[in-house]
């Protein structure tokens, strides 16, 4: 059986389209009997609006955009649930886009989220990202923007981070404490504001405490993580000094710990590691990995509720207001003092 | 700036916005000066077709919906990727919607689905799900479904799995062969053909090796994680001689190890261990988990690709073919004889 549409419905009830429509949206020009009438017929005979009809007419999609690099990192399947979460509650849809870290896809996203398809966009950027011009069009648009985790400085919006300074700060004084003294830092890219405040974090912690800041410890990994085990196995080869090493990202913890095991580096007893992760299974390592574990649900959850309160106050510029939750340094094997 | 919209063009233009609009949509009906003409103010004025006229106009979303239970799961993760590449190769976007295994969400999300927000919808049904009416009332709209991986039996449609029954079979016969005499099999739903087949290839692998089927080393696991732990250490304190243990998921699989660990169980001296799973750090694990490795992003590759075909053809039902990529058994330290 196929649905019927309006036109059918008014047909069989010998009413005009507008009133069943009227009806149907419980508008007050309709007298209640006329109403219970129609829903009748339109529950009895499948009646479904159709989704684009009513939101041309609302002008509302009742749909939140979230533009992301990619969800095999935990992070951003932890911070999506967040999303839907708050979502939910508010009753919109949550749209997911990959960016795949490539700017000429987050470029082509943003243009067709800017015909409209959503409410708002929630976003955290891709690491190739350098020109901003597609995210500064969107003020063009009445489409609110709010950005967590990986923000773009330079867009005048809402932003939702957690304390990566701070974090890597304290992680660096973890591996100083725990006694390294030539402590490698991996990250991918620096384009980020994220990426900038970690490794800065890092390099004020050794400054503060008298450590040698040496650019030849800092490896820029890539996004190919074939190629990440070489870089790092090049790097471990090329200072054997090493005896910690801090990865700002996930993927670039578990390449070190593939590069240990390969070159016979014990971890802890030669090399300690610590990095940024939500993978619940770290605690399952051989060792245990020391992790800076950030508030991901939270994360999503509170972004999405700052946009949800825009779009729904019609509001397409958000003031430059920055939530700061805060991450967790959980202390594990592979940290520890031997 | 605000976008200009077709009227405004039209006037700027002196044309009526039906020529304006065909102009845009590259129609034979108007020519090809006026088309430039069009085309360079729309630029200039940085006009975007509203999503939703579009849609309305060509009936068409150019969006397909993904239905699947979460996405922290890395196989859901992995299909993910795979369907993306499909459909952004035939220019359409991808919805995400997430059902926390939940029936009533799912039927919620279907029932939304239905209004025609999508062309062409992938699942992966919910553990939660035994009355199947939301999904057999797909067939009276023209959204075509394609299952993938947690596929339902009795919807006549296309479906995309993998060996779940060998794949299970070929995982008990080499725990048999490790040396295991007594194996539990951990797994969440036998709602789901998926769960029984994979439940079915433990049993015949143990009958054809002349091993007791014995039901109470089957343990139906929940949503709750924190629940499980305690399910599974009572099943082992339990059975103190159990030696094998075969995940049907990840992350029993997971709980499995941190009950061993905290039972003072070695592994695999004591207790060997295989699980389905796509979670890459698995090799990292202490010990390395044997894994049933499924081709995940290829699952959602073919998945889309019969859906779009469909999509393309506007044929809303499907035959009910069934594409079966090969998972496979990666030996690892958890399972060697010692």
């Amino acid at each position: 059986m196929k649905p019927v549409n309006l036109k059918q419905l008014a047909e069989e009830l010998n009413l005009s389209i507008a009133t069943v429509s009227r009806a149907l949206q419980d508008s007050h020009e309709v007298s209640a009997a006329t109403k219970n009438r129609v829903r009748a017929l339109a529950t009895a005979r499948h009646y479904e609006p159709n989704a684009y009809a009513s939101s041309l007419r609302r002008n509302q999609s009742k749909t939140i955009g979230v533009v992301i690099p990619k969800v095999t990192n935990h992070f951003f399947a932890l911070a999506i649930n967040g999303i839907e979460e708050a979502a939910r509650q508010c009753g919109y849809h949550v749209l997911i886009y990959l960016t795949h870290d490539d700017y000429a896809r987050e470029v082509s996203i943003i243009q067709h989220l800017k015909g409209g398809r959503v409410d708002g966009i929630l976003m955290s950027v891709a690491s190739g990202t350098e020109d901003i011009a597609h995210l500064k069009s969107l003020k063009e648009t009445t489409i609110p923007l709010v950005f967590f985790d990986r923000v773009c400085a330079d867009i005048h919006t809402a932003k939702v981070t957690t304390n990566d300074y701070e974090s890597s700060y304290q992680a660096t004084e973890h591996l100083l404490a725990a006694g390294c003294q030539h402590i490698a830092h991996l990250l991918i890219s620096n384009n980020l504001s994220i990426g900038r405040n970690r490794l800065q974090g890092y390099l004020d912690a050794l400054q503060a405490h008298s450590c040698e800041q040496d650019p030849s410890l800092i490896l820029h990994g890539t996004m190919d993580n074939q190629h990440n085990l070489a870089l790092i196995e090049e790097l471990m080869q090329r200072r054997p000094d090493i005896d910690g090493i801090f990865a700002s990202v996930e993927r670039l913890a578990v390449s070190a710990y593939h590069v240990c095991r390969k070159l016979g580096r014990a971890i802890p007893q030669d090399v300690k590691i610590v990095g940024f992760s939500n993978l619940e299974s770290v605690s399952l390592f051989d060792p245990p990995l020391t992790t800076i574990t950030q508030p991901a649900h939270d994360i999503g959850r509170e972004a999405a509720k700052i946009l949800l309160r825009a779009v729904e106050k019609k509001r397409a510029v958000l003031s430059s207001q920055s939530l700061v939750l805060n991450s967790e340094l959980v202390r594990r094997r592979s940290t520890e003092s031997v």
